[in-house]
């Protein structure tokens, strides 16, 4: 249906693109914003360059990003990405992740217990036949159920077809599916960790903040039958780095925005969700804090999980305080009266997708009454609790047939489920046990002791008590004894007398009531009703936005660019000058320490190399590990963080001038650091070897 | 009068002590606060200590202070206190602000145009006296005017008995008047000062900022009778300097605090009189940025004045920043309730003091109308036109009594103020023209064509006629003309036809009357009810305050610390790593360019060694040059700044929790520069010689 465009259709186009003249957006591959991107910067984006920088472009683990470096697997992302793994290839004489570590030669490399990498080979959009499956009249719980079966559906014909990992990704609330054909690597080899100390430098306290001088990279290398992985798709190396002003791009796969929320959601955020997150994160990194301080081993297992932990704290309470801030929640709350008043303007718009707002409304009113329980019933704070849940469901699930299961259960799933479960890294049984009690006594401080969830886990027993009998008694903690339960199947599982799959056992019932009533009561309504909102910005503005991540492929694009803060400037890249000016500053104390090799080695160094750096891309958690790179794809750095200016991006484009930026490790201090540092020729030789 | 501490009492009292839990104050010598910083610090102060930091702390020309560092009169402080001295003795072929000068031996030393010191050498109670001389019955005006004639006949007195700059300086808004007994140098030599751009590296946008890195440092020598003046109470140099947690204090001249002011006038400032301030400060500032635009030896001559008001700019922002912030303005209103209700409690108290408050309010509602004209109707934007004004000035209170003069001509203060007039720094006639252009253009807007200054101004020409007029066609340009018209008395000064002289003449009648409006209506208000409020004060709190800072000798102490800023640490001090790490990370590029020296004398520093330090003594403007000493007296640093957190304590004293925090040059940095950059042996030999 052809249309004249109206005044009214011309003035919202103009608004959207106002909403649009920052370097905004998490663009989906489909929809990189080619013309705006040739109208500001004068680079014309081609089908091949985003063909080659996808495939070069790789998901780490669940919440990572990386890119392939050479033509020979090697993969380069952050040290806080990779440092779950390095942590758990350490043993108590073999700190990895303090000393760091280097593997001169194919043959050092170390194999890492569950690291998994994804590359999107092929996508492609499924929408009519996710939407087309719901059947004319059903409820929102049933057109929720059918959605989901055919993603299953959709999901176990495209794995077996291609042998690839196949995954129905769901944009736009609802309002578009795209099936995601993913390359996978399971063979996955430690190349280079530097210190955590040099990773890490100034902690917690310099975390989200910038100037900064951290050295956060690792590189692995991706194995296929034995050998390294061919990957003629990799990304050359810059030894310049990027200019100021120099457009940059950063693929990889942001985590999670909530922009799109409608503001009932967002209050809900604001004023139940967070706050009880952040009390479920502070418990157990308190839990965790405890733990470490009865010895120097007990800090060093639980260290990576507690900077996790810290990183999560920190980030949150700076989107958290987005949210608070009357002048930012208030321009989410002018774009929706923006658009829900365009939609009034016309009937058929007004008929079609007015409610939505209210729906979603009336569904979160029911909420905050269950959000405690939503929160606290699980044994998620222990990694082995977890598995032992994840072992109890999928006996359970494993009974239906795969449309019919939880969607992770589908049997496209089932061997990245079964590889986490398998994975070989050290169980610390006085870890969990801790973590496990801390978590029991939170949950029924916060539930009560009449909750169905507590005197599920509990019965009779302290927190201590049942997590001492649950872990104590477990075998659980052997990756074979995992393996064996599983491969013994569903009844198996049922009868097992293992005391940490009884515990799982016992709270199951109560963990699929809670979720089952989540998706009735309040997903179907937001997949149909932010559906329905999604084809109302789309009918409004055009296929002008991007959608919220989800730790999905993205394209963010920028340019190095310094800053204004408080009265002065910040620089848009720092020098080796600083670190060792911030060392000497705080004289030496943690965590503002470097380690020996930079302290001793710091006359090797050229003091006014390149470091860190900072650029306006529209980056999230997720996005750390994302290369940095230029208009030919070459590698300027990578990205590590962002700034506290940039935390409420979670729930809104925060623009460049209000100091927002992301930031990276630079490609030249890098190189200077491999070289002069750490020895580490080979690794640099592979980097900046000419193209093949 | 004695009398058992009520409970109401012991409560006021305590309330008094919690106001000063923190490292505040800015104490006079007579009343330094010795029980409490013993108690805080276990160091006790003693009558011989504070002498000798008395004798040794020098108020340097009007604003700035400085100390004496050797037995020679080797005068310490800032380059940016210098800075004006520094300019006037520069060339067009010899730019000492640019290039910086080292004398490195007596003869090199060049003697500056009109540069005064001076040194407190005793001081004395004359409260009995002043308030003593105001007659019964006599009008508020009446007896502003016999308070005045009563100090300026104790000045005159004790200059002729002594030989000595006497001064009477009110505190505690006339709650108490002290005679202040100085020891004049007018023979001053320069002997160091760095390049500028070191001394102020990062300009404006690093001024109130810290972490910093400049050398803001010069040195001068004080002769007597042609030779280098005899100062045995100097200070020794402390080559550690202070370590963090470390007692210091900063002996000083603050220049000008309002913590006393009461909510009525502290309104007023923040809605009438700051945005005034404000403006004519932008008004001189943009005069002077347009003059520099036209060529490199304007940029020259306007450099030093352009900086001051950035300077000055910059501060009033960050002040009125506190009066606009409800928090800090609630603080205030808090404590004058606080005082008033106290007051009202006590019958004797209330008929006494009780009315005061509602006396300034009220004739403070009469100021706003007037204000613009009070701020505009002056010359003092031009150097030249200010010197013609105070010479027709002048010529009118000479024929006066010196006790009916306005208090700056009395006879004990003509010798300083011809040492100002007969300056024979180098005057510009076209800066000067522009500036007074400028400035008259600024006041016909503000105060409309049929101002009676504007008019007195202007008659039927245009600003820049006028300007052109009056600096063109006059001879006052050279120290020899003012002089000879000066000495040649009052008549020859009113039948002068010199253009500018007959400016200053045609306005002088509108300055003279809003002068007179200004004191009857308004300060001679302030002067009884401000003295009634400091009563009230000391009978409420005891004498447990300081009095407001007025460019008059005072003492603050504190300890170095570093502070909290957004979610990380601000480090106690710098170091010479950060100053080429923040020049490399800008390129290098103007404001964050190091001199020549410094960047290729690079190697020849410990990079590591302290350069720049903060600690939490209650300073303000004027403090400036303070030399940082340690309870052995000795010269750990130089006080040159404050940050952006610190600025709103001219209204009420910011708390260190704040991380509001003074910054000074560390005396390592101070000697490593010397001694590896500049060579200078015998001045670092000279500061670090064995005590004699």
């Amino acid at each position: 249906m052809k249309r004249a465009v109206t005044a009214a259709v011309a003035i919202a186009l103009a608004s959207a693109s106002l909403a649009l003249l920052a370097d905004e957006g998490m663009w989906t591959f489909d929809n990189v914003p080619r013309a705006r991107i040739k109208q500001q910067y004068g680079f014309e984006i081609t089908d091949g360059w985003l063909e080659h920088v996808r495939l070069a472009s790789v998901r780490v683990g669940d919440g990572g990003s990386g890119s392939f470096v050479s033509p020979e697997g090697l993969l380069f992302t952050n040290q806080h990405v990779g440092r779950g793994q390095v942590a758990k290839l350490s043993l108590p004489d073999r700190d990895l992740v303090r000393d760091g570590f280097y593997a001169p030669s194919r043959e050092a490399e170390i194999a890492c217990p569950d690291l998994e990498l994804n590359v999107v080979v092929s996508y492609e959009d499924v929408t009519a036949r996710v939407q087309g499956a719901v059947t004319a009249g059903a409820t929102d719980a049933d057109a929720n159920a059918q959605r989901k079966a055919e993603m299953a559906v959709i999901e176990k014909a495209c794995a077996a077809g291609t042998g690839l990992k196949c995954e129905v990704v769901t944009l736009y609330s609802g309002g578009e599916y795209w099936l995601y054909r993913n390359k996978k690597y399971t063979d996955v080899r430690l190349v280079f960790a530097p210190e955590e100390q040099i990773a890490y430098f100034g902690g917690d306290y310099d975390n989200f903040t910038y100037p900064r001088w951290n050295f956060d990279i690792a590189f692995f290398r991706a194995y296929e039958g034995g050998a390294p992985a061919k990957t003629p798709q990799y990304l050359k190396w810059s030894k310049a780095g990027a200019a100021e002003g120099e457009l940059i791009f950063t693929p990889g796969y942001p985590g999670s925005t909530a922009r799109l929320l409608t503001v009932a959601q967002l209050r809900y955020h604001r004023d139940v969700g967070n706050p009880l997150q952040l009390r479920v994160w502070r418990s157990r990194r308190d839990a965790l804090v405890r733990y470490a301080s009865t010895g120097a081993e007990q800090a060093r297992r639980a260290s990576a999980a507690r900077l996790g932990l810290e990183n999560s704290l920190k980030r949150l309470v700076g989107q958290q305080d987005g949210l608070l801030n009357p002048r930012i929640f208030g321009r989410k709350e002018a774009d929706e009266a923006d658009l829900r008043a365009k939609v009034a303007a016309r009937a058929e718009w007004r008929r079609a997708f007015a409610p939505a707002w209210e729906e979603i409304e009336h569904a979160y009113a029911g909420l905050p009454a269950t959000a405690a329980r939503l929160a606290f019933s699980t044994l998620s704070a222990s990694r082995l609790a977890n598995m032992a849940s994840t072992i109890v469901r999928y006996g359970d699930e494993m009974k239906k047939p795969s449309g019919q299961r939880y969607p992770e259960y589908a049997d496209a799933r089932l061997e990245g489920l079964r590889f986490g479960l398998y994975s070989p890294a050290p169980v610390y049984a006085d870890l969990e046990e801790a973590q496990l009690a801390a978590w029991l006594e939170e949950a029924r401080d916060a539930l009560g002791a009449e909750d169905p969830f507590v005197k599920a886990a509990l019965g009779s027993l302290t927190p201590a008590e049942a997590a001492r009998q649950a872990v104590g008694g477990t075998a659980l903690a052997a990756p074979a004894a995992r393996k064996a339960l599983v491969e013994a199947g569903p009844s198996a599982i049922e009868a097992s007398a293992d005391p940490l799959i009884a515990l799982a056992r016992r709270v199951e019932p109560v963990i699929r009531e809670l979720r089952a009533w989540q998706e009735e009561r309040i997903q179907s309504v937001e997949a149909r009703a932010g559906q329905k909102i999604a084809e109302a910005r789309f009918a409004v503005y055009g296929k002008t936005a991007y959608p919220d991540a989800n730790f999905n492929l993205r394209l963010e694009y920028g340019r190095v660019l310094g800053y204004e803060e408080g009265t002065t400037l910040v620089p848009p890249h720092t020098t080796f000058y600083g670190l060792f000016e911030r060392a000497a500053a705080f004289g030496g104390k943690p965590p503002f320490n470097v380690p020996a090799r930079w302290r001793d080695g710091r006359a090797k160094l050229d003091l006014a190399t390149p470091f860190n750096f900072v650029y306006t891309a529209d980056t999230i958690g997720g996005n750390s590990g994302s290369p940095v790179i230029n208009r030919d794809a070459e590698i300027c750095g990578i990205n590590f963080d962002s700034n506290l200016q940039k935390l409420p991006n979670r729930y809104l484009y925060i623009d460049e001038a209000e100091g927002s930026r992301a930031v990276g490790v630079h490609s030249a201090g890098i190189l200077e650091g491999l070289k002069k540092l750490y020895a580490a020729d080979a690794l640099v030789a592979e980097l900046t070897a000419p193209r093949q």
